[in-house]
């Protein structure tokens, strides 16, 4: 055989649903790499012959490789943060008064509106960079908080431009419809227009979104005015997502589903109904354990019934300044166990292949199987659960992209 | 003057209580070292003239100086870990069957008990590493994972050359009676009978502690136990605190407190004469919101009754393979504000300048004022509560311990 790369002294985490194992693991194992894909993995006694002293071989001292994680649900281009309002509450003031100091959504959507492309993109790459070390090798990243067309485009263009420059894979999601901007304040359907009628047409003629997602909810956009944004969204061929029964159950997990939508994320309200439409459809449930710390919130989301319907969960950051201010993936891992009960398989496979559905790119990346891109990660770890379980020593040694190893 | 290093274009939360704007800030300030202390701090406006060209200057670019930080309670050196406990929790098992597949900390225990001190210091120094890069400038570590005496000054011996070898300064804590040992079962009393008349002398001849620390709880030391060993620790001129009110009210902080104990720690469940006995006796209660946040804990430590009774809180990783896998201090600042309501400013105090005193290094280290042991941090942050509110994306640029800059 002639590749480019060998591994072996190590163990895969596969994820593969094709290995019953858990964590579809292959011990003792080794992996090879040709022209950027996983061209053979197995176990290493049926490793088959190959020239070793052309091909370069890369020993694991036992650890375990993984797909390359990827978190699904980030808003990490923003400037400005969210620090004093974070004092001011924690000091006793009330909404009322942080709203008078410029607190809330409309503190981030103005530094936005006032950043300039290369100070979005400076911000964004050191996230980005904080994610990478953590073996993060894909990351989708919305906008939402420009609320006018040249923010909204802007942050979708430096989004695009963080992929093209990082090795990080980035899709991005138009997330126009993210909350009412005070132009629109006494207007919300004029404002719903803005973003179908203007938003989305520059959207796709700069080619900027592979997916456009709404804040469904009883503060931000109703059943209706999330149905034509989604509708419109996928008359044009983009992926449909929502975040939808974070604070209500609004029936915008069913209306999604209904639509093919790829995910629906935060779901703490969602009942046993919206679980059945949404396993109908293939639609992902994307949990959001960053958020649900950060707000103490106490409503779980249904656990139980995404396993029993079978529902892929997907875990991510959810990383933006107001209510997930924690740029770690791997911290989500935790996160996702300690306090939402999955177990460390779960919170793994949705971090590598369930999150790979919610893009769309399952095709791709997700797992470690023959003909899949080269996104794998190597961990100085005993056991995969120990991912989820420990944090804050670097246990990623080494990430592998596009088959190339990325020097971090 | 004559210095060793100015820094300018800065702003200081010094913590000094001699201060009394909110963190004892000082705006456009500067900072002088000499001989490893902080020989001026102020206005840049009233620096006074020194040799600009003999003196290294450090801009900086108008970030954030505070103390180096200081986590306060530790158990840092141990073997194994317990990510297969963890898992199997989450997939179902019961307590019981955890137990016979050799969970609990009887497993850190039999882990400890076979590594060597070459393995155990590695440990510890990648552990010690991750939280340096934090800016973290003294560290707390307890022994209490080996219950028998080799292994007890094993693991305060590792603690010891860790200090030795690290910038990062290590106080260390006998706590022999952390946990009752499989072989004293069923005569607790002869093994803290073992602690007080064996462990403790061969630990003072070898000068391997600070302080002593005892697990006052139902399931592990009664009042009686550990007021025992506390004042034989005492008797013998080491500083005491203890583990106390974690999961019931024993009594066990008003009985550290009488004793003059530096700090009681966890305390979610002290009442208002336990907090006024530590008021009393300017003992430090010390948070330790990891555990809190593992363990899922909805007991809340009585924080308004330490603010009224103005008790010094403090707050610590606990980081530890059992109730606390979290190794950062960083992110403690976080779940302190975010599960446990502190303000940022006093989580930053509770990690300087209150964790000095738990550790009765207060006379040193925990507030940039002038005669002080020069640790400090500087900090990427536009202000001091972002320190708390945001984690993920490195914010500490420099660390300064003993007036040395520290590469890492
Ligand atoms: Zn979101
Ligand atoms: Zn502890």
């Amino acid at each position: 055989m002639s590749w480019d790369q060998v591994w072996i002294d190590i163990n895969i985490a596969t994820m593969s649903p094709n290995i019953s194992e858990p964590y579809g693991t292959i011990t003792d194992a080794a992996l090879a790499v040709k022209d950027g894909k996983i061209a053979w993995v197995g176990k290493r006694s049926e490793l088959p012959e190959f020239d070793v002293f052309a091909t370069p071989i890369y020993k694991g001292k036992g650890g375990w490789i993984t797909p390359g994680l990827i978190d699904a649900h980030t808003h990490l281009v923003f400037a400005g943060n969210r620090a004093n309002e974070f004092e001011l509450r924690l000091n006793g003031a009330s909404y009322e008064e942080i709203a008078r100091s410029g607190g809330g959504i409309i503190s981030t959507v103005n530094a936005c509106r006032e950043a300039d492309e290369a100070e979005l993109f400076e911000l964004g790459r050191q996230r980005l960079n904080a994610l990478a070390k953590e073996g993060v090798t894909t990351v989708e990243i919305k906008s939402g908080y420009g609320l006018d067309i040249d923010t909204e485009l802007k942050i979708l263009r430096v989004a695009r431009e963080l992929g093209k420059h990082h090795h990080v894979d980035v899709k991005t999601t138009f997330l126009g419809a993210h909350a009412i901007p005070p132009e629109y304040k006494h207007d919300s359907d004029a404002y719903v227009d803005l973003v179908i009628n203007e938003m989305l047409p520059k959207v796709i003629a700069e080619d900027l979104a592979d997916a456009v997602d709404v804040f469904c909810e009883n503060i931000a956009f109703n059943l209706e005015q999330t149905e034509r944004v989604l509708a419109a969204a996928k008359a044009a061929g983009l992926q449909i997502k929502l975040h939808a029964e974070q604070l209500s159950n609004m029936g915008g997990s069913a209306l999604a589903a209904k639509l093919g939508a790829k995910s629906v994320d935060h779901i703490e309200y969602l009942d046993e109904d919206g679980v059945k439409a949404l396993s109908e459809s293939g639609t992902c449930a994307t949990l959001l354990p960053g958020a649900f710390y950060f707000l103490r919130e106490t409503q779980h989301p249904p656990i139980d019934l995404l396993r029993q319907y079978k529902v892929p969960m997907v875990v991510a950051s959810d990383y933006n300044p107001g209510s997930s201010p924690l740029c770690s993936s791997l911290l989500m891992l935790n996160m996702a166990c300690t306090l939402l009960r999955l177990t460390p398989e779960e919170a793994l496979a949705g971090m590598t292949r369930n999150a790979a559905k919610a893009l769309g790119i399952e095709d791709k990346v997700g797992v470690v199987e023959v003909g899949m891109v080269a996104d794998f990660c190597m961990w100085n770890i005993s056991t995969p659960a120990e991912l989820a379980y420990t944090y804050g020593v670097a246990s990623c040694v080494d990430v592998v992209k596009n088959g190339h190893l990325v020097h971090q």
